[in-house]
């Protein structure tokens, strides 16, 4: 029989220090509860249009079935329309032969969660007092930017102003803050893994991320004859892990070497930080979370980033209580072009 | 220089020996036009909701730039706001450092169309007569089913009733009726795909098909040292070609085999009629149409394809006029259990 494992990240990108307990005391919740990823739809970074539109998926590892629902609003707890869509898929097909569908996006998703039993709400109640702040906060900055940028053209002058004053921390303050991951194995071996996310603050309405896309968000697969048993989710940088299929990749790689941190790092290093998909971008930031189930029923949970940090946590049936890791890029790292890595033997 | 080709495909599935004449017509004409794919929002197959919403997407081989429309309502040619969103990411960043979305769905992506000039129109302008009268019948045979299996539930009987009877030909009837995919080369080399479609009749709204997920619906790829330049485009049972990523280990498999209808085989036998994510599939129904550059500049345009028919059309610099096939499967061939191929050198 093997242990049950549970394995979380809240997120890939950069942790302040003075808020570091925060983050880790609600890492180590979320192993704990078993409401994982509940909430994702509540507090959710505010879209270009100052609404919530959630994006989250699972895979399931025995019947490789994946469920996804992107740019949805009015639901609190998005991944468990997700998880209705797997189930779904599981079962019976539709009347007329039809298949079940396995992503299902916008207005759309909506209505399907409704007509299975999924309670909606207004989408307004999922916006919290944080996000509006942040929000009109973002919006504010984006206003006086798009404002200049159309008086400068107008003007026809200081055409190549320096282009550093015009990033604001929009994308490293908000890039961790509602997405969160998940793998679990149950004791028969069964690998499923998740991610949900309510995106980058001032997204495009309708924009689909990695947590709505197959391959991209989490990849699951259950120990089969001389294969491994590997689960991964991921976060950082939405676009990116997308174009890499991240999630996918990692976890052929760590299926392909006996090392699971070789597998790891091999991913970061050919199919991501030298990605040809990726020659265009400077910074290229992601953090993956990993579950290896070696044949001799040995498990290993180990992480890897090229974001400033990354938090995970994890708990197991041989663990008396959950441990949560804070982990950095090390001194003299560079966010977007370094990689760090570690794990655990469970 | 190479060759100017283009290939099309006007879908995968289910052609009438009656109507063959037709659809080579359309084929023809869509290797001819400027307008490839143009209008796949008007007519389309109405889903559940008695409504047209379109998938839709573009891969440029060059900086393997990827854009994607799903379930977008409103707009005539879905495939116009993918090219676009192709184009944006090629351009500079916008404000902020925020990354151009690669995937837009629902609204969102309406709505940005209209902000990036693309004309939109109500839905209802894209519904033909041809259209509503299929969704009619479509619907009261759904209607007659799903009333039967709710007065069974009631009534506790007749359980086990012959599953064949349920089945009407809704699937292999519409699946080939509106997506339509195109590879094109240029004289320099530079390799872009696409694929289009309305879906299938009666899907749920909102549902993502392949023409809306990365690596599932087309895929481009110029030459690179050492590595083929290859395009491919997909059409078929959307849930198959998502959860194998045909398009992307199609184009893989050919780039790894120096004969292109290997490469496509074994593409097929592995990684569709044998592969674990299918296996509680009975019939397996996909589609490829491809083109592979080879280093000494020759062209290979090949098509294989698991359903009964594909229609298929190419035009190169080199030929005079547009040739069409119509491929079917050999006698005795089973759709979704058997396997054909062919192609040309240009």
């Amino acid at each position: 029989m093997s242990h049950f494992v549970v394995a979380v990240h809240c997120g890939a990108g950069y942790h302040s220090v003075q808020k570091e307990d925060a983050y880790v005391k609600l890492c180590k919740s979320t192993c704990l509860k078993d409401s994982l990823l509940t909430n994702a739809g509540v507090g959710s970074s505010l879209n270009i249009n100052g609404c919530v539109e959630c994006d989250a998926c699972i895979m399931e590892g025995k019947k490789l079935v994946f469920g996804a629902v992107g740019a949805i609003s009015g639901v609190k707890n998005p991944v468990e329309v997700s998880a209705t869509l797997v189930n779904r898929q599981l079962g019976d097909k539709l009347s007329l032969g039809r298949l079940h569908p396995s992503v299902l996006v916008g207005d759309g998703a909506k209505q399907w969660a409704e007509e299975n039993g999924i309670k909606t709400l207004e989408t307004r109640h999922l916006i919290t007092d944080e996000a509006r702040k942040t929000y009109q906060s973002h919006k504010r900055k984006l206003d006086i930017v798009n404002e200049r940028d159309s008086s400068k053209k107008m003007k026809l002058t200081e055409q190549r102003e320096d282009k550093t004053e015009e990033s604001c921390d929009v994308e490293e303050e908000e890039k961790i803050q509602d997405t969160v991951g998940a793998i679990v194995m149950d004791t028969s071996g069964n690998i499923a893994t998740a991610v949900s996310s309510g995106g980058i603050s001032l997204k495009q309405s309708g924009r689909l991320g990695p947590a709505a896309t197959y391959g991209a968000g989490c990849w699951a697969y259950n120990q089969r004859p001389g294969k491994p048993g590997v689960g991964t989710s991921t976060s950082g940088s939405g676009e990116h892990i997308m174009k890499t299929l991240l999630a996918r990749e990692s976890a052929l790689s760590i299926q392909q070497e006996d090392n699971a941190s070789l597998g790891l790092s091999n991913c970061y290093k050919n199919n991501f930080l030298e990605s040809e998909f990726l020659e265009e971008e400077d910074d290229k930031l992601a953090g993956v979370l990993a579950l290896k189930q070696n044949e001799e029923d040995t498990v290993e949970v180990l992480w890897g980033h090229t974001t400033d940090s990354m938090c995970v946590g994890y708990m197991s049936s041989s663990l008396k209580k959950p441990k949560v890791v804070m982990s950095r890029l090390p001194e003299g790292g560079i966010p977007g072009k370094s990689f760090t890595m570690s794990g655990v033997s469970i």
